[in-house]
């Protein structure tokens, strides 16, 4: 709820003789509570009271029900069940979850290009090479070029694991350009990129100098014409921004000196850029991103990093890019970040109300705690949306025989519910990214599975994000094994052909855009609703193995147009083959 | 000394009464020994027998001299001194170290164009890329291309030390025949070419197929342009032959059926390669050489192999290979091939007697055993010349403090004196090759020292051999890194013009190419003669990093022309700066 709105609280209770009930409720992090009595309507016959939410953050809530029974004064509480929906009674108030109220200041509104498209993300290194002979731009000196471009993916690594040479296929922005056409025939709207400066590494979460395009990818003119081309084509690009740590051969750590003998934190003491790191022992031991002393660590409240990053100068790294036609950014380990230093980045953005600011978070953004920090990403002043990775659990666990569906179900409305509508809805849902294993090898390349996966992924609220190669069955483990080239010219074309038709199917429904979500289970379907002001979209799916008919309970989750009975009695009729679905469309 | 030839043994005695002088000797490696007494001769005042060696093979031999001493009857004994020429006396005839004779059934001729030539090495994926935009032919899939003609070489290990992708530069034929008239002035007449053969490896010692040209350097008809393009350009071609094991991955063993699912003897106990191999427990346990699991070796006498390879049948490896116009082969690790295999070789090549056949022996060829048994490689129907590794380190030995002069004069000496005279000129001389340090590296990159190793190369007796890159100043300890790329645009002009300026004078004395040895130190000085009909020409050489003058004493080793007291005299004038030499000229 957006801070302000009066919200009301409702008690149905039957069977017993109620003698007080009150709406317990936290704010501030369990700070504070305030207790208030609800009031028995007899018109309604429930019990209610409303709160006006004063204050964004947010509340924790459960109910305390005092009640008679055998002529006794007995007290027991009313609480959450899982992450939502549908609570449970408790006797202890110990045992009590409470249930989450998001109050935000303001919606986190995007442009509809972003809100409403299909998004694709490029790890530059790996989509595809321009060049007329196969040229690799501007190889890096003592580095690893990959043979051939059908290549798997391997670390350098020497006895103690530390990767010793870089491994390139050399992808670049040309191939980026050739490959348009084909961007725009998966009905691509945006591209996350994957960071693009100068960095050592393939991956280029190393930055080496974050105001050069790395030269492997091509030149500053190169990347002026990527976008230029992308736009003209209606393709919006959203970079990654890698705040939290640099390269150790960076301009400003230099640990080897790759950028003189006097530049960086490490050459020199004067150096502007000593202060943006945690030194141990000079210039040796240092504070770095997961020990991994590649990756020395910016210290988290250094404001003269943050203003080098997202000052207000024209010549602050964000103001610097965002003068090109670049349409957003994606905070790398955002978490990580100090909320200050992310409300700098937003504020940074402001002149630009068509950029879109989202962040990685792997869990509920509405309620993550970082550092001993709750994070405030969900308020509407900070990020747009992150990466929706708890989706892609629910999407596997859905196939998995270890989950029940009523619990995926529960987890997938959880987000719906702690999330504003604005910030849901910018979800940038993915089946898989440069960090996990790819959604084919997850699946165990059970081709069925695979497209219901992508069936999944365009119905469901958020913005469909495909990871390059993964509509034409690219395999892979964790990484580098997820990071292999794009298979040009041996693409799985059924599988293509599928996602093609999800996109499009995407793009002709508003419905599976912007609609709102209801969510039933039976024993083995599951059927995903999405709806608006005039139309229902309910999809029945069996992600079973087995042909299911005859299901005879229903249980659901936010049905608030009360389908669960129409779709009981559909139910009787429907026999689904293993993998299959069926869509039921509704007038409301 | 060739069988039949007379020998004269001749012992100068002064200051005693000897009352009887014998030559011992023994033959077929100690097995048998003859005495014969030596006569006192009136006119010449020494005594004198003669020897007519009836048999090819090695003879050892020393002095037994009785004589009488305060009217006593004492015996003492005359053998080598070190490696030949002067000898000493010992008192107990245990501690005689006998003189070698080598007695060899014919001549190892070879044509003038390699006895008289100048050869560079060249290790193909490392010497130049003759593709126009820089492309890799055929690469192998899952290997590594350096980035960058730069780079260090850097093997690609698991952490058990394995090898799991192979590297490449790239380098190829068109690259080679680009580079011919870089060849031309240099003087190269001839090219040791590493192995050409289709192989997993950058190396390709372990051939995969011994009857196709790797991908990587080029067609069969790339190969034979190659040839032809050398051949206008007077400059001959020798190829590795490596017939003592093959790959892993190859056709004939096939481990991880690259070659397909039945071929190869690790897939098919029917293959007509399974005899090739020694299996402890097939297939995955067997003989490889060095115990490295990716080069099983072959059976020692397995003779289907020997035929497949050297057969008189027109489809033999050799007999294929020796239709184009190849000049010869240079056999790797040839005292691990059986006598009689070399011997097959060998009779193969009899129909080209242009084309020479060369050995990799680390050692003194003429008496090295290898597996128990004494190699014949000098007897003239064998090897016409071995790699000269000796020479190497008595050149890497004139520049150390820690050896003296006249040890490494005797041991330059020594080969002279054991080698047949034609296998002596046709010893392939170098001063590093793929399987050595680099020369400048060994010689800590002094570059005073450097030159004036390759003055040594260059005039010593036996065919010089550039490795590729040397002539430049490439840098490089143990492999892989003496095997850099060849530093186009990047080459050290002065040490290159130094090298073309001796292998002119080279090729403008044929006292150089073929004229015989004398040798000389002083304390500080070495003196490296070479003389022929008419003129002899002696290098006075300062290894050191002092200035010479005044050196008294000389040392002299064969002697022949009996120079010494020329040189005592002319050494009073000759004062030599740190590594500078003079050339002495004699009229003889």
């Amino acid at each position: 709820m957006q801070v302000g709105t009066e919200v009301a609280f409702k008690l149905d209770i039957t069977d017993v003789f109620v003698k007080e009930a009150t709406l317990v409720m936290y704010q501030d992090d369990y700070q504070n509570y305030q207790e208030q009595q609800l009031v028995y309507q007899y018109d309604t016959q429930d019990f209610k009271t409303q709160i006006q939410l004063q204050q964004p953050g947010l509340y924790f809530y459960y109910f305390k029900i005092v009640y008679l029974a055998d002529n006794t004064e007995k007290t027991c509480y009313y609480g959450s069940f899982a992450q939502g929906g549908w609570g449970q009674i408790y006797q202890q108030v110990q045992d009590v979850q409470t249930y989450q109220l998001t109050c935000f200041k303001q919606p986190a509104r995007t442009p509809k290009w972003y809100q409403e498209g299909i998004f694709y993300q490029i790890f530059p290194d790996r989509f595809a090479n321009g060049n007329p002979h196969g040229e690799i731009n501007s190889p890096k000196k003592n580095s690893f070029l990959y043979a051939t471009q059908e290549d798997d993916p391997y670390y350098i690594v020497n006895k103690k694991g530390e990767i010793v040479r870089w491994d390139f296929f050399g992808g670049n922005f040309k191939g980026i350009m050739q490959k348009i056409p084909y961007l725009k025939k998966l009905g691509v709207t945006g591209i996350y990129l994957n960071p693009i400066f100068e960095a050592s590494s393939n991956h280029r979460y190393d930055t080496s100098d974050y105001l050069k395009i790395d030269a492997m990818l091509g030149t500053q003119a190169d990347f002026e014409e990527l976008l230029s081309q992308l736009h003209a084509a209606d393709i919006r690009v959203i970079l990654d921004g890698v705040f939290n740590h640099v390269g150790q051969n960076s301009r400003y750590f230099n640990a080897r000196q790759l950028y003189g003998p006097q530049e960086g934190a490490t050459q020199n003491l004067q150096s502007p850029y000593y202060s943006w790191f945690d030194f141990e022992k000079y210039p040796t031991k240092y504070a770095s991103w997961w020990g991994i002393s590649d990756l020395p660590t910016i210290k988290k409240d250094c404001l003269a990093y943050q203003n080098f990053i997202a000052g207000t100068a024209k010549t602050s790294v964000l103001s610097y890019w965002n003068q090109f036609q670049i349409d957003g950014w994606r905070l790398d380990v955002v978490d990580e970040l100090t909320p200050a230093f992310v409300h700098k980045i937003r504020q940074n953005l402001a002149q630009y109300p068509e950029k879109v600011l989202l962040g990685e978070v792997w869990e509920d953004a509405s309620n993550k705690m970082a550092y001993g920090q709750r994070r405030d990403y969900i308020q509407g002043d900070n990020l747009h949306g992150v990466m929706n990775y708890p989706l892609r659990q629910a999407i596997l666990d859905i196939f998995s025989n270890d989950v029940n569906l009523a619990d995926v179900c529960q987890r997938m409305m959880s987000l719906r519910e702690n999330y504003p509508w604005d910030f849901y809805l910018n979800s940038l849902n993915n089946l898989g990214t440069h960090d996990t294993v790819r959604i084919k090898t997850a699946l165990q390349n059970n081709q069925a599975k695979l497209k219901l996966a992508f069936l999944l992924l365009f119905i469901l609220p958020g913005v469909p994000c495909l990871y390059y190669g993964d509509e034409v069955g690219l395999t892979g483990g964790k990484d580098p094994d997820n990071r292999k080239f794009y298979p040009w010219g041996r693409e799985d074309h059924d599988l293509l052909a599928e996602v093609q038709s999800l996109s499009l199917r995407r793009q002709q429904e508003s419905v599976l855009r912007t609609g709102d979500l209801c969510l039933y289970n039976t024993e083995h379907l599951i059927l995903i609703g999405r709806y608006q002001a005039q139309k229902a979209q309910v999809y029945v799916i069996n992600p079973t193995e087995k042909t299911v008919q005859d299901e005879q309970t229903l249980w659901s989750y936010h049905d608030e147009l009360q389908l669960a009975p129409l779709l009981k009695e559909k139910l009787q009729d429907i026999k689904l083959a293993p993998y299959e679905y069926q869509v039921l469309e509704f007038r409301v």
